[in-house]
């Protein structure tokens, strides 16, 4: 089982980069609800590539169809299923170099792992191009989570070694969340995010790569939502995090950190304040015992640069199963990060729609 | 849904630290497993407090009762449960602070979820006691993966600022796995072992705790274990660590710091050795796209500082909805990292064995 | 995946008849609900044997004790395990007929499922012991749906050839069902009983056995529950029901008979009566779409004769690969149709609380 | 939770009978299965509308087209989604119809579950043509089956009270099965088989319709396969018949009957012939404590007559809350059970597969 997640709504994908269509059937959504078609456009063309010098030039619109459970503009409560079909594919591109695995990349395990069958042109399955169903299915549940008062927004914490500020998880502004979410290079502090663009473009010139680390905070969550054992807030989301290709950490809260802290300073001393509930710090990430504690969920996911890169690297042939090496040409992007933004934004909205829907 | 996990092989666990008892059951284990029964009583007993100083002096056997599912000493195949009583139960040091809101514990978010129904005692459903069925579960996959020639071993790589190495990513040996498992205080390097000791004894003495980093390897893994959406290797552990009370960051192979390097020195170049596909790095902890690729996974887990200290303490009593201090009494650890070792090794078993059984 | 059953709730049973305990786990009850023991024990007892002549003379208290999620005499919320000490256990009766496959039961299916470590003692994880913890699981549905006013009942439809009427489905009786609840032999009709029971005796004494048909309903669901694939009413409850052991068919309205009728007599033709919606029949026993439509759920399972008979049948030897013939002694039920009611309402009770917990 | 089915193969079915497009998509596929195009096709048009006077003159080719997880004419592993556009769709025939509720249709349920949100244009969801993806995934699962030796065939047991032969469960043949899969109208008895033509064609003369029994066999499945507690092979079926529109009952063996008989003649009797193990009847339709034991799997499903009549039936108005009547017009067949054949089939082979891929 691969592409099916969800215990309350389930969200299966499926497609391969250069395929019929790429897409994702969301199961289980509330009849009744009005989606805003313009506004999930526009969380599309948030991920969309070809938007400015930093990103892949494949020209893909990632126009999607709805083709069921919709309804007189509004969800039907069966299966809503969704396809966007690949446009722009120059397949002949990747056959010559069909046997030369590209290292970091899911090229060598997906040969394995589905015995030389996969779809290989493109990153077939494994294609960050898998995204767009994603950010799909987390625009709709992020009109969901709206209309019930919760926000979700994220800013680009670093670029390589670039950062910027961090979120403040106690007194974060929905205001600034939104603001966010229309920025081209989400970064709170445009000086810094000059500086992390301009260290893109200049790794791009050195045919090299970059990553980053994106920070999530989602807003008015109500208290009590997740379980201790085995599906707290932190597993729900680090399960869809861990998700989206090129993620390999992810931490809540003060997150690493807090291991070097003691007892006294990270402990989150708590409050009533005006009837409501709140502590002083916000440590542990708005998330105890796995449950939400009325305080932001503050996260963080750490992207690793992309794989693909011009430099001359080792690697092996897996037809002649001899050592090799490769010069990855194409269009790629230089640094994902900026455009993994609505993608950390959209799983965490298909977790926490899960979570609340219990 | 709280209590079960898994897709192949399914944990469910149940118990509250001073109910009658706690308990696992695992369902989908294969027929004919030989269990080594004291080799499952020595893994309780790496988890089991009382060991020295440096632990509570809650005094539990942890000796568990195979209650179903074992036969003539091997799996039967059928639902296996293992309960353990709860002995060393002292209630009414609780009844007292039932109302004061534990900060940084789950006092108050289990409140909440729960509608106040929740047993309080000792934390209930959320105490660390709950690792220990879980440790239980840990020690059978463990076996049958040992069977398989699959290894898992860990060591504490930190307690609070005080760091030491890491696994060595690339080369790391079965046997230092295996020599790790017999310490009581799970460290490569003792003289550092010493000084974390030294500096937990310290922060007890402060009426502070301390936190930690453990690190995890599996070795001998088969290649193409793990799916791309949603369910990669990254999801699965991530999912099962961050249940484990304390955890608040989970990274694999190089993890956040990955983010600051640039693809070319990220990037794990391949190679055939001997026939076998090596990579001359593994900064991506031993999988790509989801899938393992034949290196070592690595990873580690972020604990924080036990949150029982004897400080004062803000807080609020849920009652009288007033704001209140607490000092936290009784027999706390002031760090729990030590115990927690063979703890992030069993939920690492088993997300393998449900891995490895698809 | 075998012993785990629920989407909302989930049931996770285990135990064999002759092991330590046999009991079950339901995850994701509500907390706060008060449980009314001796209710329970009622529930327990009318499936318990030895209550008179037609059934085993087995002494099997069935007293199960509640180890977790229950708390202050309410459910916690945390999975609630309860488990069944097996006590009258003779164990030296079946090591003798260890390899002999006893005709239509599970001794063969059981032995190739398992690999022959499967614990054949008394039927092990087939034994129909196991439907004590259903019942109980089932006893704890109950009282949380009475709450909500709905009500499950059911009667012995037949008993070999020897029928009686069937509920009527428009306007059956929530006191009824009560009245059939109360009953050790639960029939309508106290003079069919009796020949019912007489029929049963004489089974017995001829060393032969005897099959029924159980009739259930389930009153006062809210309109709307279930869904259309693949998750019909009818889905959820022949799941369960199949799982009983002994159970040959299910069937719901006319269920079978509604083939032979032409649309026109079969249609159920709607009115609004009082501002309620009904049907002028229900020959589709509640059921449409898969989906409630304010009507009774009726249905009924076909129970097979007990295959445990004391004359002489043909059957193999496992071990040695030989034809032989077994005469199956000891304590057994010469029909198993009057202690199969509560346990088709168990799984009833199971079945909808899942299923209105969406 | 509706559209999604399996444990380890998972369908993920969607659509409307008047949207854009209805499709399934299947999860968990083995790769590098060839699949023979030609032969879904034969598959799908042996389910299709139009075929005959006995079915309705809906004209709709259900032509599918493969989205993704095929390439190369070869499963890739990964998410396999196929869907069929809806051409022939009529759809302002609904609207004037759209409050009135037809009986014995899942209108009022449907209604109720969705809120009034559902596509109500020709069933929708709950349409009888969502059966073409069912089919699509059948004839995939068929020949995956197929190239293990296990074949799935059935016929129309009955059409109203007109009845042929039962399946011999001891001795039936392959060859059978596959003859039966070429007849346009599936019976072993051909005389037999007019006589229902023409009772389903005097129905539909007198605006009238009918229903009955298709019977199906799985032959040369593995013994061992399924599990007692809660996924008995029955219970798999059950639950998948079940979902089926129409369907009101299903048995296994000699089903209901068996219920009549003495456990002397009900048990089937275990000899070894040749070194295989064999009974001498098949009582139990080749389950025995929910697994399969080396005979054939034998059932039957029981389908209610098509509700879709011409004559005046009472119903409601659901917007003005009033009684009133209808007259169904439009294209309907007046006995769907001829159709039925290959999707009782389909869901079958979708089962096993799931089933035997534990």
């Amino acid at each position: 089982m691969s592409g099916i997640w969800g215990n309350n709504i389930r969200f299966s994908i499926f497609g391969e980069s250069h395929g019929e269509a790429i897409g994702i059937t969301i199961d289980g959504l509330e009849s009744g609800i009005e989606l805003d078609i313009e506004e999930i456009n526009r969380e599309m063309r948030r991920r969309a590539p070809g938007r400015n010098k930093m990103s892949t030039a494949r020209n893909e619109k990632d126009e999607f169809e709805i083709l069921s459970g919709y309804f007189n503009n509004r969800t039907t409560g069966t299966p809503l299923c969704a396809i966007i079909r690949n446009s722009d594919k120059r397949s002949k591109d990747y056959t010559k170099i069909k046997n030369i695995m590209r290292p970091s990349h899911a090229d060598y395990t997906g040969n394995i792992r589905y015995s030389g069958f996969n779809d290989y042109r493109g990153g077939g399955h494994f294609s960050g191009r898998l995204t767009a169903p994603i950010v799909f299915a987390g625009a709709v549940a992020k009109q969901i989570l709206r209309k019930k008062g919760i926000a979700i927004g994220s800013h680009i914490k670093s670029i390589g070694e670039i950062e910027e500020e961090y979120f403040d998880g106690v007194n974060i502004e929905k205001e600034l969340l939104k603001e966010l979410s229309y920025k081209e290079f989400a970064v709170i502090n445009e000086e810094i995010g000059l500086k992390m663009k301009n260290e893109i473009l200049k790794a791009k010139e050195e045919k090299d790569s970059l990553g980053g680390i994106v920070e999530c905070a989602v807003l008015n969550l109500p208290t009590g939502i997740g379980s201790p054992f085995f599906n707290s807030v932190e597993s729900v989301l680090s399960h869809l995090l861990f998700s989206i290709p090129a993620v390999k950490g992810v931490e809540f809260g003060a997150g690493f950190d807090i291991s070097k802290m003691r007892g006294s300073k990270a402990n989150d001393e708590i409050c009533i304040e005006e009837g409501k509930v709140k502590t002083y710090t916000n440590n542990n990430g708005g998330i105890l015992g796995g449950i939400t504690n009325s305080m932001p969920i503050i996260f963080r996911a750490a992207f690793k640069p992309t794989p693909s890169i011009a430099k001359v690297q080792r690697t092996i042939n897996i037809e002649t199963k001899e050592n090799t090496t490769i010069e990855i040409e194409g269009r790629h992007d230089p640094c994902i990060v900026q455009r993994a933004v609505p993608v950390v934004e959209a799983v965490t909205a298909m977790g926490i729609l899960d979570l609340i829907s219990q």
